[in-house]
């Protein structure tokens, strides 16, 4: 697989206004982009951060997957998603070596990037995302 | 304060050797230290993505910080590190700010960086440290 960088960390947060506050004022990123993910009952803000983005996470639905994780888990870093070059390529190659896909094809993600998570259990426990622009 | 990039993302990992072996043959990254961290209880391994370290870390004691974060919440991603410029002054910065710190002042880390985490109370959940190069 051909990984080039992080491309996005995924954190969950109860409170996006008050975790949008955190890394402005106290980190001093800027929020370059809020937008509501519908299908996975989120809404999400972005900052640059060199070569990765921080996605902060709220769920807007106590059922969606960001909900059932705070109610586990409590707040804290959700996913890492990697940049990949040739995404359905290296789903086959990893599959075929015994990973488990929750995507087995690349669906659309934030920021119109195609993606595809792999599962836990054959990633050490990281929610795994591969990321790539269409 | 000045952060310029992701410098690493720990994760709190039950098997070092099974682990590598997913970070090289799953996702095509390369192993290129190991290092033990006694004051930590801890064995890591570190690899390169872009601009951003993966450190993988598995506890040499189950009352180490790692042992105990496994026991408590699984195998998974421990914290997240932000490079930033004259970590100091940005320590007194946030804690004038209300941010509890962890570390008030730096102290060496894995690789000879100087490191200070936050307190995930001050940070909505993400175990938060900060990194300069000596």
């Amino acid at each position: 697989m051909d990984v080039s960088h992080i491309e996005h960390i995924g954190i969950a947060v109860k409170n996006l206004d008050k975790a949008i506050e955190y890394y402005q004022e106290i980190l001093g990123l800027k929020c370059y982009a809020i937008e509501e993910v519908k299908d996975q009952k989120v809404k999400t803000a972005f900052f640059m951060v060199g070569q990765t983005k921080i996605e902060l996470l709220e769920s807007t639905d106590p059922e969606g997957p960001i909900g059932k994780f705070i109610e586990k888990k409590g707040e804290g870093i959700h996913h890492l998603a990697f940049s990949v070059k040739g995404l359905q390529g290296a789903l086959s190659e990893i599959e075929s070596k015994g990973v488990t896909l929750i995507d087995k094809q690349p669906r659309k993600g934030a920021e119109g990037l195609n993606i595809a998570f792999l599962h836990p259990k054959s990633t050490n426990g990281v929610l795994t995302e591969l990321c790539e622009k269409p």
